[in-house]
This record gives structure tokens, sequence and C-alpha cells, in this order.
């Protein structure tokens, strides 16, 4: 197959203007449209390609090999048809965080399926717009590339190329297997921590002041956009649907424990207990499931706590002299004790150099927890 | 009322050689009690007080004026009972996470609740037992005092002492209040946390390996120990009810939703979009109460990104030139590319540095993000 050479992107939002730059950086020839002649004009400013269509200065635009629809998941499938007909040799790909809808849409108004083959990206920013891209936004992300039955393979390996050139990690997968599990490691942890997080706003300010470090990691994502995540979940309704209906068994099962269990807690309904510990437990099963941040298989490192003075510069003391150590730290966290000026530093490294690291941080005088 | 001179600590686990440590760095003479006598030799070893009773090599124990039961939830009432038999003038506290089930267990056995205190120091680590004990354990740790309406307040002032001498915030509420405040803040989002993770089990090893940051967060305490909760979530059973009862109905209406869409998410029925945006409004909402690290409102801090090589010391030297720019970090976040050499760090500072630092550490080579 020949490399890409000509991309045509539609949509210059985040995703769209951060494709055409990480795509021109690798000598493409990328067009870019967009609705708005303002966000258009800022993503070419910004060096993700130049304008195409009736605003292109040049006149007659050669066709793209791949045009690239970054439009919101909701018209998605209307400018695919519309960039098929446009573009009657192209491949067309999008970028949408669902799937199997786009597919059934598109199946639906008769559109040509061997030359579309549907991308999801999985990178993102909490800022929007042109204005936030990066050129290395998708480096070492997943993208899903999820082909209808009907592609062409020599358009399946277009739409790889393409995502690879941008730097991600490409899983291929089909529409309902990419929904169900976006549903499973996404969708349905954003409206867990909104659940969780919604059940805060009756309790007296006394009882929130009792938040601890769990709280907050649960409910972190709880933060998230209404309008956006609206238009996601209703985009993947089934495939979250499906597996909130998993959820709301098992939280069933557990309330039905808790009942039986009431304000007696010496002589529970038989059972009542071991259904509050399977669920504990299966629970540790699937999180031990999620890989690594390396993209690996989940890793225990160690963990080597460090109590300092919450002063500028001094973290990053510690950190050369971890460095001058030879010691390379997997991980970081950084706590505040509530209400005192001493911050505590976790590093987290592999669990062989625990031992020799903290022996080697004592004996330059910092305060290492046991 | 006359300072604390005589403390006598019943269980020596984590908590209760802790509070032995603390209390005995500011002079008190702790007495220590356990089932086990090797983790109360153990205790004393570790310098947390001197052993008491029978064991104790000095014969006759003078009489303590607080008695700390720390012994595990499903024993305190009885070990409160015998202790405030055994000690007829002392005040007697424990430190369960659970308050309601044991009120009335001490009720029902017609315990002198005069002299009954019970307290929670909100303070714990992922080791248990006498070796993982610390001095520092609950300094500026929420410390919740939980006094039952028949306590004498002279007896409350030298539970709030005691706890306030470990370096602990004081606290006061009543065990209802308690009970349905540790449901909301650390039992239900455990629940949730576990179920969430639960989901992953029948998932394909492909799609678990799409979990991004935020399902991390969401499921990081669903590698919680079952034993330890089950005897949690039993003794809380009433109000973890109550507050996943809520759960459960926000939950299903947005199955419901879900479930009105289906397949057809261009023209849903109506009110479902509403729905689902409600329910992340209210997480949002929810969420802001939560306060920040040190204790304070909740802050956000604005963040500056930095892509660094993932080599031993080069976080510690941007951290140096961070604290030579005079900017105190107030969080920082470590993050791997996805299979790359590659790491992110996020230093959260407060709004009015994040512009300024942005530019020194550019002018220094760094490469800070936009």
């Amino acid at each position: 197959m020949a490399a890409l050479t000509r991309v045509h992107v539609v949509g210059t939002g985040l995703i769209g203007t951060s494709i055409g730059l990480a795509l021109s950086g690798h000598g493409v020839e990328v067009t870019l449209e967009d609705p708005s002649p303002t966000a258009m004009a800022l993503a070419a400013d910004l060096g993700a390609g130049r304008l195409a269509g009736p605003q292109s200065p040049q006149g007659q635009t050669p066709e793209p090999e791949v045009v690239v629809v970054a439009a919101p998941p909701d018209v998605t499938s209307d400018v695919v048809v519309a960039q098929l007909a446009a573009h009657p040799r192209a491949t067309v790909t999008d970028v949408a965080s669902v799937k199997r809808v786009i597919e059934a849409e598109l199946l639906a108004c008769g559109a040509d399926l061997s030359r579309y083959v549907g991308g999801h990206p999985m990178a993102g920013r909490e800022r929007s717009g042109a204005v936030a891209a990066r050129t290395d936004l998708f480096i070492g992300r997943p993208w899903v590339v999820v082909a209808p039955p009907a592609a062409a393979p020599g358009r399946i390996d277009q739409v790889c190329a393409l995502a690879e050139l941008t730097g991600a990690v490409v899983t291929r997968m089909d529409a309902a297997d990419h929904d169900a599990a976006v549903a499973a490691v996404s969708h349905v942890p954003q409206v867990a921590a909104s659940l969780v997080a919604a059940r805060l706003l009756d309790l007296p300010t006394e009882s929130v002041a009792l938040a601890g470090q769990g709280l907050r990691d649960v409910t972190r994502i709880a933060a998230s956009e209404p309008a956006l995540w609206t238009q996601i979940l209703v985009g993947n309704a089934r495939a979250v649907r499906d597996v909130l209906a998993g959820v709301a068994a098992d939280l069933a099962g557990v309330v039905a424990a808790l009942d039986a269990i009431g304000d007696d807690p010496d002589s529970p309904a038989p059972g009542a207990r071991r259904a509050l510990a399977s669920v504990i437990a299966d629970g540790n099963a699937g999180q031990a499931r999620i890989p690594g941040k390396h993209g690996a298989s989940a890793v225990t490192y160690a963990e080597v706590t460090v109590v300092v003075p919450d002063e500028p510069g001094t973290v990053g003391r510690l950190l050369v002299e971890v460095g001058e150590e030879g010691v390379n730290m997997e991980d970081m966290r950084m706590e505040h004790e509530f209400g005192r000026p001493v911050g505590i530093v976790q590093l987290y490294v592999v669990p062989a150099a625990a031992q020799p690291l903290t022996e080697a941080l004592r004996a330059r005088g910092w305060t290492v927890r046991d």
C-alpha cells in the first residue's frame, strides 16, 4: 500500500486539529474544513493544514486518500455520508466515541460501507477547540479502529496507517465490542462517580468534611461536563444500559444483605455476610485486571513515604536525591496533612528498590516512614 | 480540668499502638493490654507504653483517667463493658468506625453510659498491626467524638483532650449523624468502586486495555480487603443501606432513561436527555462540596503540564527549578504515556502562578504543554 500523502480533515476542534498537526508533522498534505470559518482559519494558522474547498486559495484541490470526519457524535453519520459522496474514491473515517449507532445510521441511508472505516482515538483534554490542539495528543494512546463487515481490507489498512502515523497504538474491534468496552471502562465509571457525588448534596457540611482520599478518587470525574456526557450516554445508550443493569443487580444484592442485617450485626441472616464479602472480592479481582500506566499488565510497585516540609523546592531536592541514588520513580503522589503545612510524598518504585532507597534517604536526613 | 496523666490502651494493633506512641510522646503515662502477649510486648518495645495488669512487672498499676478500647468493631462493646467494670472511676472511649450499634449494645446491657464517650479517629493505613504504628498517624486527621446523651460533660472533655493531644482535629457528632456521614463519604464509595470494578471481570483483555485514568481513580479503593470491609458494612448496615437506596433509585432513573433511548439516539423519549444531564449535574454539585486537601473548602488549582523523559532525576531537576522560581506546588501527578518512555508531570499551583511558571520553565528549556 502506498504511503499516505493527502488527508482531508472535516471538523477543526481539538481532535481534528490535533490530527492535522500530527499528520502535517509527518509530511502529509492536510486540507481542513469546518462549518466555522474562524475555527478553520485558526487550525490552519496553527499549522494543522491548509484550507480546502470553496475557501481554498489554491483553486482545485487534489483528491485526498483519506477523509477524517472529526465532528460531534450526533452529526458524524451525516457528515460521513456527505464526504463519501463528495470524495468518491477516498476512504472515510471518523473519531466518534460511539460506533454501533453510527454504523447503523450509515447502513440505514445506504452509504457505501466498503469505503468507511470507523475510528476512536482515546485521547482528550479538559479543554476543547483548535486552540487546545497538540501535535502529541495521540502519542502512546489507544486508537480503536472499527471496520464494518463490508469494509475493504485496503481501506482498513489506510486508517490503521493514519492512526499509527499520529503515534497512537492501534487496536481493532467490531462496533459492538468497542461500545461494550467503552461502556465498562469509561461511561459506567462516569455514571457511578456522579451518583456517589450526588449523595453528598444533602449531607451536613461537617459530615462532608470527613471526606478522605478514597472519596476524592472515586468522585474526581464527577466534575465532568453534563452536556458532553449526556451526548455520550445517549449515543451509547444500549451498551451503557447493559453494564449498568449488572451494577444495579449487584447493588440490589448488597441492599438486600444490608436489610437482612439491619440493626442487628451480631446475628445477620445466613448468607448476608457472604454476599457482602463476595462483592468486595469481585471488586478486587476486577480491579486487578486494569493494566498499569505503561500499558503493560498491572504491576505492583513498592511505596516509599517521605514526610517533607511544605516549602518550595523541597520535593524537588528529594527527587534529585532519588535520582542520584539511581532509582527511577514509576509514580508519585503528594498529600498534604489536613490543616498542617506538612507534605507527604509517596514514591512508587520497583519493589527491589524500596529498601535500599529508604535507607539511602534516611542516611541523607529525610524522614521516611516505616 | 486536670491534664491527662494516665491512659490505659486496650488493643495494641495499628490504632491502639499509634495512640500509645502519640500520648507517650506528650508525657502521658500509658499502660497497654492486649489478648495477644506478643502484640502487647511489641507495642511496649516500640515505646507505646508499659505493660499493665497481670503481666505488669511493676505490681499494682495506678488507676487510669481514660481507657481507650482499640479493639475490632465486633468486640468493642464487650470490651467497653469490661473496662467500665474494671476501672470504676475512669472514662472509657473506643475507636470503632461505627458508633450507633455500639451505643445500642452498651445500652442493652445496662452499661454506665455517663462514663462512656465514643470516638472515631479517621486515620488508617494499608498495613495493620503494631509494627505499622506511627506516632504521627493522627496529625491533622479528623477524630469524631460521639457522646451518648447520658455522657457527663467532663468525660467528653477528657476524650476531646486525648484526641487533640495526638494532633487530631476533633469534630463532635451524635451516633446517627456520624454513621450517616461515614456511610456517605467512605462506605458507599467503597461499594460503588467495588461494583464498577466487578464489571471488568468478564470483559475481554483487549477491552480492559482501553482503561484510562478515570477508571483507575474510580476503582483504586476496590483493592480493599474483603474481610475488614464486610465487618465495616455489617456494623453500619442501616446507614449504608439508606445511602445506597438513594444511589439505587438514581441508578434506576438512569437505566430507565437509557432504555427509553435504546438504539435510537436521534429521537429519545421526552425527558430522557434531561434525566441523564441532571444526574451528571448533581454529581458536579456534590463533588464541589468535598473540601480540598488542606481541609479548607475546595480550591481549584491551575494545572501546568510538563513532558519529561522517563529517566532518574529528571522530575527532581524540574521541581528544583519550580522551587527556584519561588512557586509552591499544591499537588502533583505523574503519568506515563501508554507504551512510551515519556513522562507527563502535572503540577498544580495557585492560578496566579500558572502563567509565569509556564514561561519560566519554557525559558529554562522544559517542554510545557499549552
